[in-house]
């Protein structure tokens, strides 16, 4: 070995250790001042969840759980994004009434989509349930799930909240998003579990929360695989309701599609009442969690009379089991990410 | 710095370049010698399998495919574990009568349980249909999932194959073992998409093909969220058959559980002909395999004209559109792993 190459290990050496030092200095106090959840207040709430991870993650703890078994669930209307003034898939079918209305021309003469098209809500909520089951099946089937992919997507970029005036992919709730990405961080497997239809999530869950659309369970129509006019598969959307994840549906989804109990559950609403009954009666660490809409400054105000996620049935279970209740307004420091950052 | 840090600096650079040297030649040589499908026969089967993975891999190549993007579908029974003599899961239903039978007295006398447990195969045929349906709704429904999953895994653990007198869990083919993990090192989320039971497969598989049981696709029955007798909640199965996939329900099964088209997917029989029609008929590029069975004398010969594992149209398909075929006796050096290694 000669001195310039003496020299050269040397300084090499010498940039390493920094290196190494800096490294060390830096993860250190990264760590001590990173709070993996900035969006959330300290309180109770904040401290149930970190306080559920610590002893989840622990290993050789008594509540420690293998990271397989990490399973999180998640509901989505009303618990990851807004669902409020109405819930945002409906948006999109009355937003595709308008769109689809051009090649159909005899809508304009039909109800309930005239009442649509003439912006006459009285005339369609007279249309009733089945008013609504007829603009549903108009805008989410008679058409290839490739199609309806892209019409949600179409919809996605381009509709805007009648309140917020963003996009609705950006009305998602910055504490739920810091919470999936925490529970990621420490080996969880995060699920969305909605009675919305898994067909209208898929296309956009994975880069608007990171969750890849195999993760999403949610409500479903019958799907038929044919061969179209080229002899190519397709398949298509029929009108026929194939399974509503909804309420009792929830544990049953979460049976059908992960095919393991979670050990941690978040909802708002009665509609996620049996997903977080299911969650919580499994044996070892468990998790249940119930978003409260209560801050009408910054989102909404809604609990056990509202027509739209209603809570009321699964708060009082909340609170005789202990579960933990977030309450937006003294909880969550900010709602929703800053515009533009989805 | 004094003389003694310098030479314990030099040391450390010293050791630290060895290593780096070391690391780089086991590494090159590693990946020289090694052979991810060292069980595969050198020929047009294995090298079609190697080339797909490069061409999806390659950064910049024409062919790439995005690591999010890489979904492989293969079919259980005859694909990825024996089907013969008998479906195993048939194999556990009739096992599960003599099991049961003690609960049961009346089925001494009553058909087709008295000709199981008499081991009357001819009266049992005689049963048709109808009588299958019976022992299958006997042994899979009318328990909770918990207790379904527990007989499962003691009879995995408990029965033996009348052939080879090996657990059936051990009768997996040893090179799709090594395709599957050869597939995930290279980015490949790997799924089970089934005929079989999806509650039948879930306990085990994890452990035996390194799938997790979210990632299984199969048949099901209703299952029904209720609270038992002490207010604790459960899944019971129930008598109903909710989804069957098979055929043209396979394509369908793979968009309501994965929610994306594969891009690689293997079966054996007709029962996987629209699977993969659905997996080659996307974009980009596409792998489409079948496994076709010719070994008698270390496995089983069947095709065309058996009633279980019917290869057909598939096989005629796969001729037309150039598909992947393995010929088990000609391209597989072993068949089953090691006794004792799973």
């Amino acid at each position: 070995m000669n001195d310039e190459m003496r020299r050269f290990l040397r300084r090499c050496t010498t940039v390493a250790l920094l290196g190494i030092l800096l490294c060390g200095f830096a993860g250190r106090s990264a760590l001590a001042q990173s709070d993996p959840l900035p969006s959330w207040n300290e309180g109770a709430a904040k401290k149930s969840i970190t306080d559920f991870v610590a002893r989840a993650t622990t290993q050789g703890g008594a509540d420690f759980v293998p990271a397989d078994q990490r399973i999180a669930a998640f509901d989505n209307d009303g618990t990851l994004w807004c669902e409020q003034p109405v819930y945002f898939q409906l948006a999109f079918a009355f937003d595709q009434v308008k769109a689809m209305a051009p090649q159909h021309p005899e809508w304009k003469t039909t109800q309930p989509f005239k009442a649509l098209l003439d912006r006459d809500m009285k005339a369609f909520a007279a249309s009733g349930e089945k008013g609504l089951l007829q603009i549903m099946a108009a805008t989410h089937t008679g058409m290839t799930t490739d199609e309806f992919s892209k019409a949600v997507l179409g919809w996605t970029a381009s509709a805007r909240h009648p309140r917020f005036n963003r996009p609705y992919t950006e009305l998602i709730y910055q504490p739920m998003l810091e919470l999936l990405a925490y529970l990621r961080a420490n080996g969880f497997k995060t699920f969305i579990v909605s009675g919305g239809g898994i067909e209208f999530m898929r296309p956009w869950v994975e880069k608007v929360y990171g969750i890849p659309p195999e993760q999403v369970v949610g409500s479903s129509g019958i799907v038929k695989f044919q061969m179209d006019a080229n002899g190519k598969p397709e398949l298509m959307k029929l009108d026929k309701i194939e399974f509503v994840d909804d309420g009792p549906g929830k544990p049953v989804g979460i049976n059908r599609f992960i095919g393991r109990r979670p050990i941690f559950a978040f909802g708002n609403s009665d509609g996620d009442l049996q997903m977080l009954q299911w969650t919580a009666a499994g044996p070892g660490a468990r998790f249940a969690g119930i978003v409260h809409h209560t801050d009408e400054v910054r989102e909404y105000a809604y609990d056990r009379q509202s027509k739209i996620g209603k809570l009321d049935k699964a708060w009082d279970e909340a609170e005789r089991r202990n579960w933990t209740i977030v309450d937006i307004k003294r909880d969550w420091k900010t709602i929703f990410p800053e515009a533009g950052r989805r």
